[in-house]
């Protein structure tokens, strides 16, 4: 019988930023041990093509039995988990390689959406059984984070692999939010590490019932 | 040469909360020992004769060389160091003892606000430079927050009693945001801990080098 | 030659509201004359059925060459330009009829998604022009709005028929905020009109070029 | 007897915005014949020691009954009546003789803060009534707005006028909010100049029967 292994991946900072706290809790969690699963990571370029390249590549060398992918959605004031992925580039900043892309198609001859397979309600609800805000989206954006969602979305659905694959976005970090003029949500390391555990343990107890 | 004494307080919960943050802020710091200073504790009755009245037996009793006092707000993103204190009742919600007081002053034959004492800016900087959000708040609001904070000035006031006294502001805590339909910011307890003793020791160093 | 038709369509009023914006900016528009085309209109039931089968009745009787759906959008500040509609009913509150569903799609069998095709940056640069708000949005929500458009652009894709048709969501007029506890920014009628006349003669001028 | 005379202020353009919702709202009342009072206006320069003394001049001048000054608060989504007014300068941005000044008392024997004189729950209530948001406000900031309404209620303490004063926030133009990136209320001219007829004439009918 074969382990279960579960991909997680984040991304590298962008914009003004020189951390992200989706590279932060892939690095706290990538050293774990965890029953009953094991947990594959990366960490993507914020770059218009290496971003999904890297993330399709994890999936081949891996061969996981579910994807989340977690971004940093500054603004947002909970675990916010993604319903949809859209065949849309329109980025507000450029990418890492100065890239700014503009209502363009992720892929021309794709479908405008895919919907996230994972069981997102259950995932909220378990987050925040666990004290911690999480709220279900309705869109992830149209800058990495969707992309590399609706690129997982579309190569799985190309491969016919059936298996659980989405997105969740984190909060800004505290130190994040404190050096910015605005009135930016934040969330500590800690909290987004505890509910992304519990994401995944309540994934890992999802497949085993299901 | 007489040990230096601070006084912290926090509240109960109140309105629709079984917890408070401020109260388990108090509660974490009480066990603690800091270098330079004691720490005087109490938690204040959300009551609108009993919370000031509990508020200055604990002056009166710990003789601190300065206090500060904390308080939840629901809806703020950051540690805010409130600025001033007006003579005003106007409760959005009944105190626990379900008294509603709207329009009211607080001393009627008092001045229509008072500053805090506490050196808000150089709070506000360390905190931020301890990688936690923080703001100066120009209101209190006008609720047992804003009135213990007055009471408290005009009887220092009146004693001409010359010591650092203010009012922060916390945000929720997760579990808070957690249950609530709206978009609420929160933040870690061990974060508020965390910006709750950055302002102690701050105000340590200052009064040392003032 | 023919006559150019514009279909504008807005719903009722729902949930604790007794007015809705979308209906009283359609019916102002009603009345007018325009050059260049005319305006065909309807209001539609909140209604989980009944919604999306009074709109395709429109638009079977009324044959327009563009379809402009207007719902309104408590919370949002600007004209709100649709980008997609998903294949989504989640209701937050029951519709008129009392139904409330959750996690169902719309057609069991449709795409995840569609997207609007109305020249939704041209539409929103006209607004802004005007000097009123204006935003692209990437989610119409899950409610009635988003099924509308859903199976609208559904029953153009089925039919081959390749106009421009989305929909438009509206803040708030200044009476629905004005008895709403929480801090909801508004839009005066007046403006309304003036962006959604914007809009359809933007329309206009857009299909005499292309 | 003597003809009632209210003063109604505004400010001119600050910061990046070339036009004042303050200052089109009395340009529009300006003009106008109002049963039972007569209406005397001003526009203030954002100058740290212009603006007031434009408005002591005004005062001294016209030796209206009751004073209103009007001002623009971007990101209030409401008609907006302060209730006090602090001794403390605390620009976020200069002046229009690019002044900044930080943590600075407006009157350094002056006490903390004055409660503005108008009714304010009654001009709450009433603008509410006409359809319009309305909040009552515990802070104008510290910057201009604040300044001269403190400066104005201390000019009227020393001078023992018992006269109803006070300031009124407007939001944003729609626009102002239609250039600027973020998401920002608004508010039609025509809404605002209505809320504020509306609280001239409740100001009317309460001096007529107090």
């Amino acid at each position: 019988m074969n382990q279960t292994t579960f991909l997680l991946t984040g991304f590298e900072p962008f914009g003004q930023s020189r951390i992200n706290p989706s590279e932060q809790v892939v690095q706290q969690l990538a050293t774990r041990r965890f029953e009953g699963f094991e947990l594959a990571t990366a960490v993507l370029p914020v770059h218009r093509t290496r971003g999904p390249q890297t993330l399709l590549t994890a999936v081949q060398q891996t061969n996981p039995d579910a994807i989340v992918c977690l971004g940093e959605a500054g603004g947002r004031h909970a675990i916010s988990i993604e319903r949809v992925a859209v065949n849309l580039m329109d980025y507000g900043i450029a990418d890492n390689d100065g890239q700014l892309v503009q209502d363009e198609p992720i892929q021309p001859d794709g479908p405008a959406a895919y919907f996230t397979t994972l069981p997102v309600r259950q995932l909220m609800q378990a987050v925040q059984g666990a004290g911690i805000p999480a709220e279900l989206s309705l869109t992830a954006g149209a800058y990495l984070c969707n992309q590399v969602t609706y690129e997982l979305l579309h190569y799985l659905a190309q491969q016919q692999r059936d298996i659980p694959a989405g997105f969740v976005h984190l909060p800004f970090l505290p130190q994040q939010a404190a050096v910015r003029p605005g009135k930016f949500p934040s969330m500590a390391l800690e909290t987004m590490v505890t509910a992304v555990s519990t994401i995944l343990h309540t994934l890992h107890n999802h497949l085993a019932t299901s």
